[in-house]
C-alpha cells in the first residue's frame, strides 16, 4: 500500500513556529516519524509540503492513479478553500484529515473544517500521532 | 492504565438505528472489540452508555479518581451541551472525543462539537476505528 | 393497535402552570380525555411524562418494540434537543409530534421544532385536541 | 357550520407535481375527500384554489361574514407572505394552517410559517387528513 | 395636480380590523377625508386599493402619464416586496410612503421598508393624517 | 418546437425604465428581436409579461401541456418568490432564467436567486441577448 | 401650544455640511421658516441644537413640565441611542421624529430607527418640510 | 421562611473544579456558608446539587407548595435550557439567579441567561456572595 | 470607605417614568435610601446622576484616588458603550453594576451588558435592593 | 478576435470527477468543442487551465493585451477569491463567467458569485453550452 | 500649517489604564513628543482631550475654518459613533485616525471602525508613532 | 538594517488599475520610491511582488532569516487568508501591512483585516506613503 502524506502551509516551520501550539518536532522529523510508523504498517508513503492551495489541489490530483489513499492537513486552508475540498471529493481513494492542534478549542474560524466534509473522516489534537492514526486506519481498512 | 468508554445518547440502539450511517456493529459487539483493543495495548475499560445529559455528566465525574482517561461519544449532545463541555473542563485526565460518522460531512447543526473544545482532541468518521484510535492514543501518552 | 403517548417537560403541571397558555385540564384529566379518545378509534395508549431529555430519550427507544406509534409533546426540548431527534429518527414507527398552544405565535425561538422534522408530521395550538388529532391520524393509518 | 378551505399556490396540481412529496391524489378528488369528511361532521365546504397573494388575501376578507371558519394552505407564501398573515389576523372567525408535507423536515426556509403565527394552529404531514383534522377542529369547536 | 392615493393589502378593511392599530375610520371615510383635504391644496385625487402585489405594481405603472404624484401606503409589501419598489423606481413623478401605525415600534420585520427606498420620503405613525401630510407635500413641491 | 417567454414585473416599462440598467430597447421590440432570433433556431415563441405572482405562475402551469420549454426573467420576484420556484419545480420542461443586467453586480438582496435554483440554468448581464442564449440552449437541447 | 425644537448632531452645520444630501438652508434659516410655520399653526416654538447624547437626553427631560410637544432629529443617533430613546419614552407628551433625508434610502446602519420606535411617528425625505409637518400634526392633535 | 437552594451542573466539583474562577471553597462549604447567611436571615434553607436538566427542573416542581423561594444557579444551562426557564416560569414563588462568576465577562455564550429571563432578578460575580445576596433579597421582600 | 454611586441616564425621572417597571421611589429617595444602607456598614456615598455617556466616564475617572469602589448603573449605555467599559476597565477599584429592572427579561438589545463584562459583578432586578446589595459586596469584599 | 478560456480549479478532472454533476466530457474534449464553436464564430482561442488562484490571476493579466475577451470558470474559487474578482475589475476586456453546473441549485455557499460581480455578466448550468454561449455573446458584441 | 490632536475616550488616563496594551506614556508626555514632531515637520499643533461624543464632535466642528487639518483617535467611540463619522465627513479638511494599540487583534467589536471610514486614512498599532505618522503625513500633503 | 517589502496581488498592474482608488504610480516607481525612502532612512529593502497566496506565505517565510522586518500589502487576501495570517505569526521579525486605499471606507468584505491581526500594526489611505510610513516605523523601533 502506498499513501501520500501532505503538509499544507505553515507546516514546513514546524518546529520553529509557535511550540507551545504545534509541538517542537521539525517537518523533516515528523516525516522521520511517519515513515516508521507507516513502515510498522506495511505501507510506503511520500510526503509533501506546500504552501500554496494550488500547489495541494495539484498534489490531490497527481495522486489519483499513484497512491492508494492520502493523509492531508490543510492548514489554515481547511477553513475556507472550497476549491481543495473539490479536488479531494473528486478522488475515489480515502482521504483522511490530520490536525496537529485541536482545532476546535481554538479560534472560532477554525472550528468548521470545510475540508474535512469532503474526506472519510478527521483525526485532531494529537500531535505527530493525529497522522499515524490515519495511516493506521488506511491500513487497517486496506486490510478488510 | 484504566480508561472510560462513555457512549453518549442513542447509541444503545447501534446497529438497528441508521445502519448506512453508524454500521451494522450493535453496542456490545462494539464493547467486546474495544475490550480486545484495549488488551493489545494494555489496558482495561470500562464501557458505559447514557441518554441522559446529567447521567453522562455523572460519569465523567466518577471518573476523576478512578480512571487514567477517558473516551467519549457525546453523540447529539456534542453540538449544545456546554454542561458535558464544563465536565470534561473540569477533570485533570485526558479525554477523547470519539464519532463513528463523519460529522463534518452532515447535517450543518453537526460540524461544530463545542465538546471536542474541551477535550485533547476528537476523532471522526472511522466507525468503531474512532474509538480504537482514541484507546491508542491514551496508551501511548502514557507510556510518554 | 398501542400507542405511547409522551407527555415532556413541566406538562405534569399542566392545569396549574400558565393556564392563559395551556389551559386548565389537568395532566391526569388530559391522559384521561386522551384514554376516551383512543378507545374511540380502537386503540389502547400508555401515558408518560417525563421532565429529563434522557428519560424521554429511554422511552422513546423502549417504544421500539412494545407500540405501534407514538404521540409525542417534547415542550421546550422540541426547539433544540438534537439528541430526542435522532432518538425518533431511529425508530421505525410513526410518531406525531403534538403542542397544546400555537408555537408559531410565540418567543422566537419556539417558531423552529427540530424534534418536528424527525416525526411524520406535526399538529399544534389545539390544546387537548391536538393529542387527540395525533391518536385519530395513527389510527387511520393503520387501517390503511 | 360553514366552512371555507384556501389551498395556495400551485395546489391546482396536485397529484402531478412532486408526487414523492405530495401524493396522488388530484385536488379535485382532496376537495371531494374533504366534502365527505365536512359532511361527516356536519359542516358544508366550499373550496378554493388560488395562486396569487392578493387574490387569496381576497378570499380570506370575503370569508369574514360568509363563513364560520377557514382551513389554508399557504402552500409556498407560508413562509414570506406577512400581507396574507395580517389578512389573518383581521378574522373574527378561527383560522387553521394545513400542510400536506412535514414542513419541519424541509428547506430551511420551509421551517418557519410566518401565516402560522396569525392562525390559532396548524397541521402538517399528513397528506389530505392534514385538512380533515382541520376541519374536525373547527367541528368540535363549534359545538362547545 | 393630479396625484394617486394607493392602499395596499388589507386597508379595504380599515375600521373593522385591529382598531387599536389602525383606528376605527372606514376607507370610504379615509378617502372622502382624504379628498377633502387635497381640495383644499388644490389637488384632485383618485383612491385605489388592492390586495395584489401584482395590482399595485400595475397601479404604479398606470400613474406614470396621468397622475403628477403618488401616495403609496404598501402595508405589509413594504417590508419584503422589492419588486413594487422597482416598480416606484421606474417612476419619475414624486411617490411618498405613508403608513398609519408608527412601524418602527411595531414588530422586528417591519422597522425595515424597502419600498421606501425608492420614494421620495416616508411618514409613519399619524394615522389619517399621515395621507394627508403626504399630499401636502405633493403639493408644496408643485408650487415651487 | 414551442417556448413559452415569461417577461415578470415591471418589464413592460422595458426601454423607459431606469436605460442605463436595462437598455433602451422596448418590450415589444424585445419580442420582435426573440420572434426572430427563435425563427432562426426553427422555434416558436409566444410572449406574455405579467406584474402579478400569481399570474407568472398561472403562466407556468398552463405552459405543462403547451409548450416545450420556458424562458423566465422573473424580475425581482427572483429573490423572493418560493411559489415561482415551486411552480417551475412542478413541471417536466426545462425552464431557463435570463436576466438583463449581471444581477451579481447589484443590490445585495439581488445576488442570489432562489428560482433559479429551480430552472435548469441562468443566463445575466447581456442585455437582450441573455434571453436569445436561452432560446439557443432550447434548440440545441432539442437537437440531442 | 408651545413646542421644543430639538436638532442633533452635526445639524449645526446645516447647509455646510454635503448640501447634495441636506439641502443648502442653514440652521438659522430652518429655525425661522419654522417660527413661520409654527405660528401659522397659532404654536410657539423653541429651537435647541446638541451634538452630545446626554445633552439631547437633558433637553427631553427639562420638556417634560414646560412644553406639549417635541419635535426631534436625532441625526445619527436614531441608530444606535436607545439612551434618547429611553428618554423620549419617559414622556407623556407626544414626541415625532423628523429627518431631512430620506433615511430608507442611505446606508444599510440608517434604515432602522431605535428612537423612531418610542416617538409617536416619523416622517423623513422632505428636507424642512419634514419638520414643518411634524409641527403641523402636534397643532392637529391638539384641537382635536 | 423557606428557600430551596438549587446548585445545577458540576457544582458537585466546586474547590477542585477551575478554582481560578470559581474559587476554593467547597460544594459542603458553600452549603454551610449559605446555612449561616440564612439564618441570620430567619431563613431556613435546603440545599441540592443536581447535574441532570430533568432532576432540576424536578427540584424546581416539587418546590413549589413546599418552599418560600428559590435560588438557582442552573450554571451551563442558564444559556440553553428552554425547559428550566418554562419550569421556573410555572411557579408563583419568587427564583433568583445566582452565579458564582461573572458570565459577562466570559464566553460569548455565557453572556446571555435564557433562565433569568424567568427569575425576578439575577446577580452573578460574587463567588459564595452571589447567593447569599440571593437570600438576602428574598428575606427582605418577605418582609415587606 | 468611600463608595461612588453613578447613576445613568434617564434615572433622574425615576419614580415619574415607567413606574410598572421602574417603581415609584424618586431618585432623591432612592439616595437616602442607599445612605443609609451605606450607613449602616459603615460606608460614606456621594450620589451623582449623568445622562452623557462623557460625563459618566469623567466621573469614573475621577473615582481612581478618591473611592474605594463604585456601583454604577449605566441605564441604556450598558448595551453599546464601550467607551464607558473601557473606563471601568481603567480602574483599579471594584465596580459592580446594578439594574432596577430585570434585564435579562426586556427586549432583545437589553440582554447583553458590555460594560457588565469590565465590572466584578452584577446584579438587576431587585429596584433600589439591586444597589443596596452592591454597597454591601463592597462593604465585605473590604473587610476580608 | 482573439478570446482566452480559463479553466479553474478541478477542471482539469472533467470527465472523470462527479459525471453525474459535470457530465462525461473531458477537458481536451471540451476545448476541442470550445475552438470549433469560436472557430464558427470566427474567433480564435486558447484555452488554460490553472488550480491555483494565483496562476489564475497571471493569466487574467497576461490577457489585458494580448486577447480581445476572456471566459472563465473560476470553480470554487468563484465563491471566496475576492484577489480573482480584482483582477477582472482590472481589466478593459470583457470577461464573461461561465460554470458547467447550475451553481444556484447547489450547496448554499456556491448561490453566490463574488467573481460574476466583476464580470459583464454570466452563465451556469447548461455544461459546455455555457461556455459556448459565453463565445458567442463576445463574438456577437464585437460585431456592434 | 495647524493641526487639530484630538484624544478620544479615555486617553486622558495614558499611562495609567492598561499599560501593557496603552503603553507607560501619559498624555502630557505624548502631547509634548507631538508638539516636537510637529516642530520638526513645521507644523503647530493644538491637542485636545475629550470623554463626551457631543464634546468630540464640536472639536471636530470648530477645527473647520481654524485648523489644517486634523489627526485623531476616537477610542472606543470607533467602533459606533456614526454621529462622529458624520462630523468628520463635513468637514473640508484632512482627518486621519490613529491608534495607540492595533486594533486588528483585539476584541471582534474593535475590528471595524466606522469612524475611520469618513477620514483620509488610519494608522494604527504602533503607540505614539500612530500619532506621529499621521502628523507626517498632513505635511507632506501640504507640501505638493 | 534590512527590509523586504511584499506587494500582493493585482499590485502588479499599479497605475494601470483603477487609477481613480490606487493612484498613477507604476509598481517600479513605487520600489523607486521606496528605495530613496528606506535609503534616507539607513534602511536597505527588496522588493518583490506575487499573485499567489502560497507565493506570498514562502516569501514572508524566506525573510525569517534573511530581514529585519517586512512591510506588506496582501491586497484582497487581507480580508480572508488565514494562511498568510498564520504565515506572519510564524516569524519573529516585526511585520507591518500597508495598503494604498482607506480599507475602511470601501465594501464591506474589506473593512476587517485578518492579516492585519498577525501584524504589529497597519497603515492605511495614503497611497505610497502609506508604505513610506512602515519603512519609517521599522527604522524607528530598530533604533530604540
Amino acid at each position: 500500500m502506498h499513501v501520500l502524506v501532505i503538509h499544507g502551509p505553515n507546516l514546513n516551520l514546524l518546529g520553529q513556529r509557535q511550540p507551545e501550539i504545534y509541538g517542537s518536532m521539525t517537518l523533516a522529523e515528523l516525516n522521520d516519524f511517519l515513515t516508521t510508523v507507516a513502515h510498522d504498517h506495511g505501507i510506503t508513503i511520500d510526503c509533501v509540503q506546500y504552501n500554496g492551495e494550488g500547489e495541494i489541489i495539484n498534489a490531490i490530483h497527481d495522486a489519483r492513479s499513484r497512491y492508494d489513499g492520502i493523509v492531508i492537513n490543510p492548514g489554515a486552508y481547511s477553513h475556507y478553500s472550497y476549491a481543495i475540498a473539490d479536488a479531494i471529493s473528486s478522488l475515489d481513494i480515502p482521504v483522511i484529515e490530520a490536525h496537529l492542534s485541536n482545532i476546535a478549542a481554538r479560534e472560532t474560524y477554525r472550528r468548521v473544517s470545510v475540508t474535512a466534509a469532503a474526506c472519510i473522516g478527521s483525526i485532531s489534537g494529537f500531535g505527530q500521532r493525529s497522522y499515524a492514526l490515519a495511516l493506521r486506519v488506511l491500513a487497517e481498512r486496506a486490510e478488510n
